[in-house]
């Protein structure tokens, strides 16, 4: 079922959400401000930055729910938090992130300390780790990264985003944390519901025997592993292409990298390469093989087997990366290069989760270097939002914003004061209560608000009611009414709310 | 018994806490690496931005324990959420914070607009509502803001801190959302369970008109507003001075102010005002007070008459108030001129929550002007916050930041496979599990680990247990133990969790 709203969403022009809406919105509210002396009260745009949004209450609460059940997911694996600021020290993220350092938001100097906005949460964690020397720990952190990219709200790509990150810290066994992070990925996108997906797994020690194999020399190895890193956006010819050409990659090796990364599969293809001459000579190759070969044993007692597939052609960019690497990618959003369709960036959508072991960053902030090795994984909220955003849209059903229970209604003129005893009561007793802010409001704007509202007790007061000390709870949904004692109405309120429920 | 923890708390030195402590640390590393030539490797200072904090484990326990029940109170009032951006475009904050402007925080420009992160959350509410012609919502939004303040981290004072805002925008009828802000409040800080309050109520226009009725020209309203909103942590004295040598005011004038500010009461107090010959002359002292005599009257509704008191001496700074406001003062920490210490500003922690009406700041976004006006509080909770933490030091209680009920412990070498066979069958069954990361634990460690989480079961397995197709289920508080069958074992967790609860 889940598969099927998802190709519905993919039949229907991809992913058309509130972000693309809230874009043409503000490209047209920027045109109107650059036309017009007539409207000389605007002095300014009136916008949200290039490449941020503001969140509704719709949007709101599609987020919290897909926060809960990933926070929930965390919990069950034993999960604390933390929270760190959103900007730190601009030396503290210096030297990270390559050369996607020129996105790094910096703060103006305005005296004092040089800052920048966090690009990521791994580092602020590493750099968190090491202040306060901290060996073992097991954390959660969601919130906002600022980078400034060349923003594509239609497709979920923010210039403020979510990251939703799980790391678990420490000097452990080989592989045990690991499972658990892909463990966790599978628990995470099962609960979420988001349909058919598959984990693809690698090694930063077998792609770096794979090119030190076919011939690469060392220096090269970041170039190729960010050539091999598009594979999942395009085709294997521009991949090539740009291994000779911009990182001048011999041809020969180029195309032994080319036979490598078509290679997928479980078991059996780790015992196939630790056979291969080439890879079996390099001791880095067979190093990262032994480890997936313990990685795949562990999912299979995690009954995951089915969702994993060692695949040669994942190379995630990150630097930091020095062990398992792992990317989730949902099958209804999959990139199929023999589709024939130009390399659209918009198909890689699919990847919604991605992480994988870095041992060494840690120690970049520690005085003596002191390392503290990590594996986690990074949950793509956003596009899980713009899924379920689309979704709430195909299918019409509204989602509830508040969670009101009772709704208060004068029946006539003069009955605010009354209202708001029994409003204070209903708070008081902790039942959710709303009513209307006029003194006098119009009956039918007080049903109609319920409606709206999804709102499903109203109880309803008049001059009659007053008099004969008593109150008509309404069930709104159905319409059904009955006459209850002033004195009973709290405990029948609560009643038929747990029919109700 | 919550207002003597308060008490407790002001006897012993007051408000140490986590924030002075790594403020300490901070210092002490600053300073080490000023020193250092012989730490080669620390190239920069591992700290934090001054004014800036990272929340650990527990402080996060606390933090989402005193937002999980101010929201609750928000939802009870059928509050919807919404988010913004945290910096907005430079424009969008010009000439909303009047003199405390130098404090916004600017981005760098690094071409493209110029942004600034924001300084608080009305703003941003109301830049949302004027560009998405939003005429009637009750929001609630609890997000970071940012301000280059001088930072008082022991006190509760950070340069990114958190707020949390509750504001009702719409055209009602007078009084009925205010007085449902200020019932609001008093729920918070009922169940925040801070001890006892008062909350502090005036009105913009009853102040306007005092200064009028007092004989300071309109051009100096704000001015004598600012050195009045002082009141609450200082003395007259300097309040006067200032008025008088800083704000060229006229000294008949200012000792007039002087004895109405002086004035407490209730609507005794309103109805004397209203006799008062200077104050009746003035229209907008007139309005301002009938306004009260509502409010008062729906308070006695609310049920909350002694916890208000209308005081004239409360002026709260910013500028965007139309109308009635208010702030709530914790009573353990009020400031008490008549105690003879100097003015001290860090009892001033008092003060937890404050807001009040602002009809104009919408309309500074639209270009037609269209003012919706608006009423709103904000909870101080990084003060909460404070306090709850100085609790749980003191009260030395443990705050658990993990909620994982079953710990797999192996009795004996050779076991991981089992555990992790066991663990997948607990998560699956949605049992909050962990277990250790080593292929071969100490039987000791594992149990030290459960003690020191407080993880109430633990599940044992050994040679024996395995041959038998049984665990051994251990209550890790009684020490306890069963024996229970594998098949059974999920079932039984249940039970003994539900009974644990």
């Amino acid at each position: 079922m889940a598969l099927s709203v998802l190709q519905e969403i993919t039949r229907t022009p991809p992913l058309i959400c509130f972000g693309q809406i809230s874009e043409e919105v503000a490209k047209l509210l920027e045109l109107k401000a650059k036309l017009g002396d007539d409207s000389q009260k605007t002095k300014f745009v009136l916008k949200c930055p290039k490449g941020t949004r503001d969140y509704n209450p719709q949007q709101m609460a599609i987020r919290e729910g897909v926060f809960n059940t990933i926070i929930k997911c965390f919990k069950r694996h034993g999960a604390e938090t933390i929270d760190t600021p959103v900007f730190e020290l601009k030396e503290t993220l210096t030297g990270k992130y390559g050369e996607d350092s020129k996105l790094i938001y910096d703060l103006k100097d305005q005296g004092g300390e040089l800052l920048s906005l966090r690009y990521d949460l791994t580092v602020p964690f590493a750099r968190y780790l090491a202040m306060n020397k901290i060996q073992n720990v097991k954390r959660y952190h969601i919130a906002k990264v600022y980078r400034r990219d060349n923003p594509a709200m239609t497709r979920g790509r923010f210039r403020e985003f979510y990251q939703c990150d799980f790391d678990i810290a420490g000097q452990y066994d080989a592989m045990i944390p690991d499972a658990e992070c892909v463990k966790l990925v599978s628990e995470i996108l099962n609960q979420l519901d988001l349909g058919e997906y598959i984990i693809k797994i690698n090694h930063r020690k077998v792609l770096d025997g794979m090119f030190a194999a076919c011939g690469v020399p060392d220096d090269k190895f970041r170039g190729a592993c960010s050539a091999v890193d598009k594979l999942d956006k395009t085709f294997w010819d521009d991949v090539r292409a740009e291994m000779i050409q911009e990182k001048g990659i011999d041809p020969i090796a180029v195309d032994k990298i080319g036979k490598y990364v078509e290679l997928k599969g479980r078991t059996e293809l780790i015992d196939k390469l630790l056979e291969d001459e080439a890879m079996k000579a390099q001791k880095s190759a067979v190093e990262g093989l032994e480890d997936l070969r313990v990685l795949f044993k562990y999912l299979e007692l995690y009954g995951i087997t089915d969702k994993v597939v060692f695949d040669l052609s994942l190379a995630r960019g990150l630097d930091y990366y020095t062990g398992v690497i792992y990317e989730a990618i949902l099958q209804g959003f999959a990139h199929n290069p023999k589709a024939g369709a130009d390399g659209d960036e918009s198909v890689s959508v699919g990847s919604v989760a991605g992480g994988g072991r870095y041992d060494g960053l840690v120690g970049m902030f520690d005085s003596k270097g002191k390392k503290v090795p990590c594996v986690g994984v990074s949950i793509g909220v956003e596009r899980v939002f713009a899924i379920m955003e689309s979704r709430a849209l195909a299918s019409n059903t509204k989602t509830r914003t508040t969670e009101t229970e009772v709704y208060v209604v004068s029946a006539q003129k003069n009955l605010v004061e009354e209202r708001m005893k029994i409003c204070k009561e209903l708070w008081d007793a902790d039942i959710k209560t709303e009513q209307s802010y006029k003194r006098n409001p119009k009956a039918l704007d007080q049903f109609q608000y319920c409606e709206t509202n999804s709102i499903p007790i109203a109880i309803i007061i008049g001059g009659s009611e007053i008099e004969m000390g008593v109150v008509t709870l309404r069930i709104v949904g159905s319409r059904e009414e009955r006459t209850v004692q002033r004195e009973k109405m709290v405990e029948e309120i609560k009643s038929v709310l747990a029919n109700l429920n």
